[in-house]
Protein backbone atom coordinates (compact mmCIF):
# COMPACT_ATOMS: atom_id res chain seq x y z
CA UNK A 1 0.00 0.00 0.00
CA UNK A 2 1.52 3.11 -1.32
CA UNK A 3 -1.10 5.50 -0.98
CA UNK A 4 -1.64 7.94 1.58
CA UNK A 5 -4.73 7.32 3.44
CA UNK A 6 -6.93 10.44 4.82
CA UNK A 7 -8.47 9.61 7.87
CA UNK A 8 -11.38 11.62 8.15
CA UNK A 9 -12.33 10.71 4.50
CA UNK A 10 -12.40 7.30 5.81
CA UNK A 11 -14.53 7.50 8.90
CA UNK A 12 -16.94 8.94 6.22
CA UNK A 13 -17.26 5.88 4.91
CA UNK A 14 -18.51 4.44 7.94
CA UNK A 15 -22.20 4.69 9.29
CA UNK A 16 -22.77 2.09 12.21
CA UNK A 17 -21.84 2.09 15.67
CA UNK A 18 -19.26 -0.46 17.13
CA UNK A 19 -18.44 -1.78 13.79
CA UNK A 20 -14.64 -1.67 13.64
CA UNK A 21 -13.14 -1.29 10.02
CA UNK A 22 -9.51 -2.07 8.87
CA UNK A 23 -8.22 1.21 7.50
CA UNK A 24 -4.60 0.11 7.36
CA UNK A 25 -2.22 -3.49 8.15
CA UNK A 26 1.44 -3.46 9.49
CA UNK A 27 3.55 -5.92 10.92
CA UNK A 28 0.72 -8.27 12.00
CA UNK A 29 -1.17 -5.17 13.46
CA UNK A 30 -4.35 -3.50 11.90
CA UNK A 31 -4.99 -0.23 12.34
CA UNK A 32 -8.87 0.06 12.69
CA UNK A 33 -11.60 3.28 12.54
CA UNK A 34 -14.35 2.83 15.06
CA UNK A 35 -17.41 4.85 15.41
CA UNK A 36 -19.24 4.10 18.82
CA UNK A 37 -21.51 5.98 20.97
CA UNK A 38 -23.09 4.22 23.83
CA UNK A 39 -21.81 1.81 26.40
CA UNK A 40 -19.81 -0.96 25.68
CA UNK A 41 -19.36 -4.39 27.58
CA UNK A 42 -17.06 -5.50 30.02
CA UNK A 43 -13.94 -7.49 28.41
CA UNK A 44 -10.20 -8.15 28.19
CA UNK A 45 -8.02 -9.66 25.23
CA UNK A 46 -5.75 -12.41 26.73
CA UNK A 47 -2.85 -11.83 24.43
CA UNK A 48 -3.09 -8.35 23.09
CA UNK A 49 -2.87 -4.56 24.13
CA UNK A 50 -4.54 -2.08 22.29
CA UNK A 51 -4.74 1.26 21.60
CA UNK A 52 -7.32 3.89 21.14
CA UNK A 53 -6.68 7.68 19.98
CA UNK A 54 -9.39 9.58 19.62
CA UNK A 55 -9.65 11.35 16.70
CA UNK A 56 -13.35 13.50 17.11
CA UNK A 57 -15.63 14.03 20.29
CA UNK A 58 -14.65 11.65 23.13
CA UNK A 59 -15.27 8.82 25.13
CA UNK A 60 -14.81 7.43 29.01
CA UNK A 61 -12.47 4.35 29.24
CA UNK A 62 -13.70 2.11 32.38
CA UNK A 63 -11.38 -0.24 34.03
CA UNK A 64 -11.85 -3.16 36.58
CA UNK A 65 -9.52 -4.85 38.32
CA UNK A 66 -9.32 -8.20 40.02
CA UNK A 67 -11.08 -7.32 43.58
CA UNK A 68 -13.76 -5.68 41.40
CA UNK A 69 -12.87 -1.71 42.02
CA UNK A 70 -13.62 0.50 39.19
CA UNK A 71 -11.69 3.46 37.72
CA UNK A 72 -12.00 5.54 34.45
CA UNK A 73 -10.33 7.73 32.14
CA UNK A 74 -11.58 9.95 29.42
CA UNK A 75 -10.18 10.07 26.42
CA UNK A 76 -10.34 13.69 24.08
CA UNK A 77 -9.78 14.38 20.97
CA UNK A 78 -5.78 13.94 20.24
CA UNK A 79 -5.33 12.32 23.19
CA UNK A 80 -4.84 8.13 23.32
CA UNK A 81 -4.58 5.08 25.74
CA UNK A 82 -3.14 1.82 25.72
CA UNK A 83 -4.77 -0.99 27.23
CA UNK A 84 -2.71 -3.56 28.44
CA UNK A 85 -3.97 -7.82 27.85
CA UNK A 86 -5.49 -9.47 30.47
CA UNK A 87 -6.93 -5.26 31.62
CA UNK A 88 -10.66 -5.50 32.44
CA UNK A 89 -12.07 -2.68 30.18
CA UNK A 90 -14.95 -1.12 29.09
CA UNK A 91 -15.55 1.84 26.70
CA UNK A 92 -18.43 4.50 26.75
CA UNK A 93 -19.23 7.33 24.97
CA UNK A 94 -22.23 9.50 25.86
CA UNK A 95 -21.55 10.97 22.50
CA UNK A 96 -20.36 9.83 19.51
CA UNK A 97 -16.82 9.32 19.05
CA UNK A 98 -14.41 8.65 16.55
CA UNK A 99 -11.92 6.29 17.89
CA UNK A 100 -8.27 4.96 15.78
CA UNK A 101 -7.28 1.54 17.09
CA UNK A 102 -4.47 -0.30 16.94
CA UNK A 103 -3.96 -3.50 17.44
CA UNK A 104 -3.35 -7.20 15.98
CA UNK A 105 -5.38 -7.99 13.15
CA UNK A 106 -6.85 -10.90 14.86
CA UNK A 107 -7.97 -8.81 17.74
CA UNK A 108 -12.09 -9.54 18.15
CA UNK A 109 -13.72 -6.22 19.42
CA UNK A 110 -15.47 -8.19 22.35
CA UNK A 111 -11.94 -10.04 23.65
CA UNK A 112 -12.59 -12.69 26.15
CA UNK A 113 -16.26 -12.33 25.76
CA UNK A 114 -18.63 -13.31 22.50
CA UNK A 115 -21.97 -12.56 22.09
CA UNK A 116 -24.02 -10.64 19.75
CA UNK A 117 -21.71 -7.64 19.51
CA UNK A 118 -18.63 -9.78 18.56
CA UNK A 119 -17.95 -8.85 14.81
CA UNK A 120 -16.02 -11.27 13.20
CA UNK A 121 -15.90 -10.12 9.74
CA UNK A 122 -14.05 -6.67 9.39
CA UNK A 123 -14.88 -4.39 6.95
CA UNK A 124 -12.61 -2.24 5.03
CA UNK A 125 -12.38 1.70 4.28
CA UNK B 1 0.18 2.01 31.67
CA UNK B 2 -2.94 3.18 32.50
CA UNK B 3 -3.22 6.87 31.86
CA UNK B 4 -3.86 8.77 28.72
CA UNK B 5 -1.48 10.10 26.78
CA UNK B 6 -1.99 13.71 25.03
CA UNK B 7 0.00 13.74 21.71
CA UNK B 8 0.67 16.98 21.54
CA UNK B 9 2.11 17.53 24.59
CA UNK B 10 4.01 14.76 24.33
CA UNK B 11 5.87 16.81 21.08
CA UNK B 12 6.26 19.80 23.29
CA UNK B 13 9.13 18.04 25.17
CA UNK B 14 10.77 17.01 22.19
CA UNK B 15 13.01 19.52 21.05
CA UNK B 16 15.41 18.10 18.13
CA UNK B 17 14.33 17.32 14.43
CA UNK B 18 14.94 13.71 13.22
CA UNK B 19 15.07 12.13 17.15
CA UNK B 20 12.36 9.46 17.66
CA UNK B 21 10.97 9.62 21.04
CA UNK B 22 8.91 6.39 22.40
CA UNK B 23 5.71 7.53 23.80
CA UNK B 24 3.85 4.10 24.58
CA UNK B 25 4.64 -0.11 23.32
CA UNK B 26 2.28 -2.55 22.81
CA UNK B 27 2.66 -5.75 21.01
CA UNK B 28 5.79 -5.16 20.57
CA UNK B 29 5.67 -2.50 18.31
CA UNK B 30 5.97 1.22 19.31
CA UNK B 31 4.63 4.66 19.39
CA UNK B 32 7.19 7.04 18.36
CA UNK B 33 7.39 10.30 17.92
CA UNK B 34 9.68 12.52 15.62
CA UNK B 35 9.87 16.31 14.52
CA UNK B 36 11.01 16.82 11.29
CA UNK B 37 12.73 19.25 9.12
CA UNK B 38 14.90 19.08 6.13
CA UNK B 39 15.92 15.80 4.13
CA UNK B 40 16.41 12.60 5.82
CA UNK B 41 18.41 9.82 4.26
CA UNK B 42 17.48 7.20 1.29
CA UNK B 43 16.94 4.05 3.35
CA UNK B 44 14.46 0.63 3.79
CA UNK B 45 13.57 -1.75 6.55
CA UNK B 46 14.23 -5.39 6.12
CA UNK B 47 11.57 -7.42 8.26
CA UNK B 48 9.78 -4.12 9.05
CA UNK B 49 6.56 -2.28 7.71
CA UNK B 50 5.92 1.27 9.43
CA UNK B 51 3.12 3.47 9.62
CA UNK B 52 3.50 7.78 9.60
CA UNK B 53 0.90 9.47 10.88
CA UNK B 54 1.03 13.89 9.98
CA UNK B 55 0.12 15.32 13.16
CA UNK B 56 1.00 18.86 12.50
CA UNK B 57 2.65 20.38 9.10
CA UNK B 58 2.96 18.45 6.05
CA UNK B 59 5.80 16.01 4.05
CA UNK B 60 7.58 14.19 1.30
CA UNK B 61 7.47 10.63 1.23
CA UNK B 62 9.77 9.91 -1.46
CA UNK B 63 9.91 6.27 -3.15
CA UNK B 64 12.43 4.63 -5.39
CA UNK B 65 11.97 1.27 -7.05
CA UNK B 66 14.68 -1.39 -7.88
CA UNK B 67 15.11 0.67 -11.56
CA UNK B 68 16.19 3.58 -9.70
CA UNK B 69 12.87 5.81 -10.78
CA UNK B 70 11.57 7.59 -7.87
CA UNK B 71 7.42 9.19 -7.01
CA UNK B 72 6.36 10.63 -4.23
CA UNK B 73 3.62 11.60 -2.23
CA UNK B 74 2.53 13.94 0.26
CA UNK B 75 1.35 13.73 3.51
CA UNK B 76 -0.69 16.12 5.27
CA UNK B 77 -2.11 16.35 8.77
CA UNK B 78 -4.45 13.96 9.52
CA UNK B 79 -3.26 11.37 6.84
CA UNK B 80 -1.40 8.67 6.57
CA UNK B 81 1.11 5.91 5.02
CA UNK B 82 2.16 2.52 5.37
CA UNK B 83 5.67 1.54 3.90
CA UNK B 84 5.97 -1.31 3.55
CA UNK B 85 9.24 -4.04 4.73
CA UNK B 86 11.61 -3.04 1.47
CA UNK B 87 10.72 -0.03 0.42
CA UNK B 88 13.36 2.34 -0.57
CA UNK B 89 12.23 5.66 1.26
CA UNK B 90 13.16 9.24 1.89
CA UNK B 91 11.07 11.71 3.98
CA UNK B 92 11.28 14.95 3.36
CA UNK B 93 10.05 17.88 5.49
CA UNK B 94 10.57 21.87 3.50
CA UNK B 95 8.76 22.99 6.90
CA UNK B 96 8.99 21.38 10.41
CA UNK B 97 6.14 18.14 10.70
CA UNK B 98 5.26 16.92 13.87
CA UNK B 99 4.88 12.70 12.95
CA UNK B 100 3.24 10.18 15.12
CA UNK B 101 4.98 6.41 13.56
CA UNK B 102 4.02 3.12 14.30
CA UNK B 103 6.66 0.24 14.13
CA UNK B 104 8.36 -2.42 15.96
CA UNK B 105 9.96 -0.99 19.03
CA UNK B 106 13.49 -2.18 17.73
CA UNK B 107 13.52 -0.23 14.18
CA UNK B 108 16.19 1.56 13.24
CA UNK B 109 15.61 4.70 12.03
CA UNK B 110 18.16 4.27 9.48
CA UNK B 111 17.12 1.08 8.68
CA UNK B 112 19.49 -0.69 6.88
CA UNK B 113 21.77 2.28 6.49
CA UNK B 114 23.60 3.05 9.37
CA UNK B 115 25.36 6.55 10.23
CA UNK B 116 25.47 9.78 11.84
CA UNK B 117 22.22 9.98 11.70
CA UNK B 118 21.14 6.67 13.01
CA UNK B 119 19.73 7.03 16.91
CA UNK B 120 20.26 3.92 18.53
CA UNK B 121 18.91 5.09 22.29
CA UNK B 122 15.45 6.84 22.02
CA UNK B 123 14.55 8.50 24.51
CA UNK B 124 10.52 8.78 25.95
CA UNK B 125 8.05 11.27 26.10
Amino acid sequence: MLKKINVLEKFSLIHEYYQPHIAAELNGQAVKLVKSKGEFIWHHHQHEDEMFLVVKGRFRMEFRDAEGSERHEWIEAGEFIVVPRMVEHRPVADEEVWIMLFEPAATLNTGNVENERTVRELGRV
